[in-house]
């Protein structure tokens, strides 16, 4: 196989994907309102998709589209040359200046493409530091997007370290074309009707939620290798999975892909051990083989076979980062998970397997959660922090009970999959 | 010619005159204070250099460095595809951004490069409104800049456009090639001690300003062909050129390269014609040949060969807009000017010319005016505007005469050159 060229037929195919990936993203992703301002965050090598998604964005009748471009090489740059007393700071002006174009009405639209080990060489304490002071810095952002006062979604770029990551064993060009079909695949861009195969995606995952929200279990119970873990719900917790209505009116579906449905799991109320089934790519650092206990929905032991350091430290964030924000369910079968492939990027590994997230939860995954105040929510059993970090613990040898009020338990998933189809 | 790759050699020297300059800027340009945040505005095909400004400013002690990159083809895009009610928008929320990181301490450093036709063929109409838009939007940030509350500096990089535009006989990696060659000239990174070789050139251009400030002159006198035009000076007018402190007590070069020296007109005492000598290459419109007359220091007849529609709409911007903010000197025997190129961009340009500014005075350029509010300036003849445009209007056909008070007239330059050296 020629490494460095593709051929001019494979060219003219993979524009017309990148193309129907923009459509995508702003027709189903964010749901684009005529008249309403586009914020894109992107890593500057995703300059074609932004230019495609810019287009589909003012033909669709945005009033403005703005991207802030971001260089993982500048990133790498600080924590070589940058002195020991600067990890503390972060651009509370810019994040500022998004929560003020949220508010004002605009969407939101992440491409995310990281390299999934940018900081595994670094300091640290360093790191930690910096990660922290972004994430309180964006915490005004980032309350209008996981209250959903917004219409947001996040899409994915194949990047040339990312690519690498994924597939080591080709070249680099190999390995961005092959990421690239395989996010075409898994985000329905390769269809000849993407937007009527995710009409059809998002009916499915409603009726999944319909079913649980039915049911109302107070807890799901997980079994596996490593892994016993009941997991309480909140109390009014409602399940959600594909397209939803935000707080403007909007409906957009905050993933692509998606192939879950979550909920909020009471923050007191979770009791077990469980160990991750896939790593987990964090800020740069890759976590793998993670174990921890929780006692009284509190995290009380953790280790990780690698970036376990990085690990204790995002625990140590604030009294909610030990305690959990989501849960959510996916079948083995999902397309992504039966891609086979690994690839160290939260928004498809999440999509491959039944996962947990620290931290931060949904107001929308709390019955009228959205007009609550924190205390309220806090009441019902919904967490808060400066996180919000998936983790996968799902697999073919994870079994998951629905357990009732009246502690009956109904079989939801064995072996990875739906019991009810 | 080899077209499409440079030697090994090449390779290397270019790699070290682009450290070299992002060097310049830093320690030159911004005189970077340990400590201080930068905010870097650039095109994403300047992406080399952010990188190695990026490293510079970080050895140099910055707490934080952060590049809003924009992207050319993108904006074309709006004005291809965006609905026509869409074009008075503006990104208030990041000027507002920018400006509180001003505000905070950050230092500002802008990287152009820009295409100087991208707009040409666009639709006149939508191409003033979201200039004015934008103009509007960007005022509190601007502020902090021409009122010199920062530190701040303008450096370049060749763009493929721009090379192009400004190298149209060859192809796009040659002409790249010239133009970055032309920039490091004029930068002074093509040289073995750049930092000296600066000290002795503001050492050169303080000197200078000294002359000129002890002369007082109440008028400047302008005589060429299509030119008769009496430039009356603002009270208290203070002359400008090289480095200069910033009100946060930063030492700054704010253009790299700069050769001009230049102080504030009396914005109501400007009478007479004036022919512009090069073409302005203005937010993607080239206005070439642009010959207008003032009375009591107002535009009142404006015509341009091409471009001309635009130009008339910016001189509608405001009151300010026809009025002039600025006057600056420049011989005609400047680096820039012997190159002999013409580079369709401000920041070479107005220093290989004697040139004028419409709109917005710079308050360092009025003595004590810093420390004044608007209405102390404008008594002083200091004019106020959302613009300000330098053009171009010496060369080696052009004398001026200073005028003192008493009526005078001293030869001040003779066929574009400094009668007393």
């Amino acid at each position: 196989m020629n490494d460095q060229f593709r051929s001019p037929a494979a060219d003219t195919l993979h524009a017309a994907r990148l193309d129907r990936l923009a459509e995508i993203a702003v027709r189903v992703g964010l749901g684009l309102k005529a008249g309403q301002e586009v914020v894109i965050t992107a890593p500057i090598e995703a300059l074609p998709l932004v230019r495609r998604i810019t287009e589909h964005a003012y033909k669709a009748g945005s009033s403005l589209v703005t991207t802030l471009f971001s260089d993982e090489e500048s990133t790498l740059l600080r924590f070589q040359h940058a002195k020991d007393d600067t990890f503390d700071n972060a651009t509370g002006w810019l994040y500022d200046g998004m929560a003020a174009a949220y508010k004002s009405g605009a969407a939101r639209l992440a491409i995310v493409g990281d390299d999934p080990s940018l900081l595994a060489k670094q300091d640290t304490d360093k790191v930690s530091r910096a990660n922290r002071a972004r994430s309180k810095a964006y915490r005004p952002a980032l309350d209008l997007i996981v209250g959903f006062d917004i219409n947001w979604t996040i899409v994915s770029a194949a990047t040339p370290a990312w690519a690498k990551a994924v597939f080591p064993e080709v070249s680099e060009a190999v390995a961005v074309a092959k990421l690239w079909d395989a996010i075409f695949a898994a985000s329905r861009a390769d269809l000849d009707d993407p937007i009527g195969a995710w009409n059809t995606h998002n009916a499915n995952l409603h009726a999944r939620t319909k079913l649980l929200n039915a049911k109302s279990y107070a807890t799901l119970h997980f079994r596996g290798p490593g892994t016993d873990l009941r997991v309480g719900l909140a109390d009014d917790h409602e399940w959600n999975g594909g397209s939803s209505r935000a707080k403007n009116g909007v409906v957009c579906n905050a993933n692509i892909p998606t192939e879950e449905v979550f909920t909020t799991p009471h923050k007191d109320r979770v009791d077990g051990f469980v160990r991750s089934t896939k790593p987990l790519s964090y800020q740069g650092t890759l976590i793998q083989d993670i174990e921890v206990k929780f006692e009284n929905g509190r995290i009380v032991e953790s280790r990780a076979r690698t970036g376990e350091a990085v690990l204790n430290k995002v625990l140590e964030t604030d009294e909610g980062s030990r305690r959990l924000g989501e849960v959510a369910l996916v079948p083995n079968s999902s397309p992504i998970s039966q891609s086979g492939l690994l690839f160290l990027n939260t928004l498809f590994d999440e999509n491959a397997s039944s996962h947990i997230a620290l931290g931060q939860a949904y107001s929308k995954c709390i019955r009228n959660g959205g007009s609550m105040s924190e205390q309220e929510l806090a009441a019902k059993g919904a967490n808060t922090s400066l996180i919000h970090i998936d983790w996968m613990i799902g697999s073919s040898e994870v079994d998951v009970d629905g357990v009732t009020a009246e502690g009956e338990a109904e079989p939801l998933m064995r072996r990875g999959e739906w019991v009810t189809q």
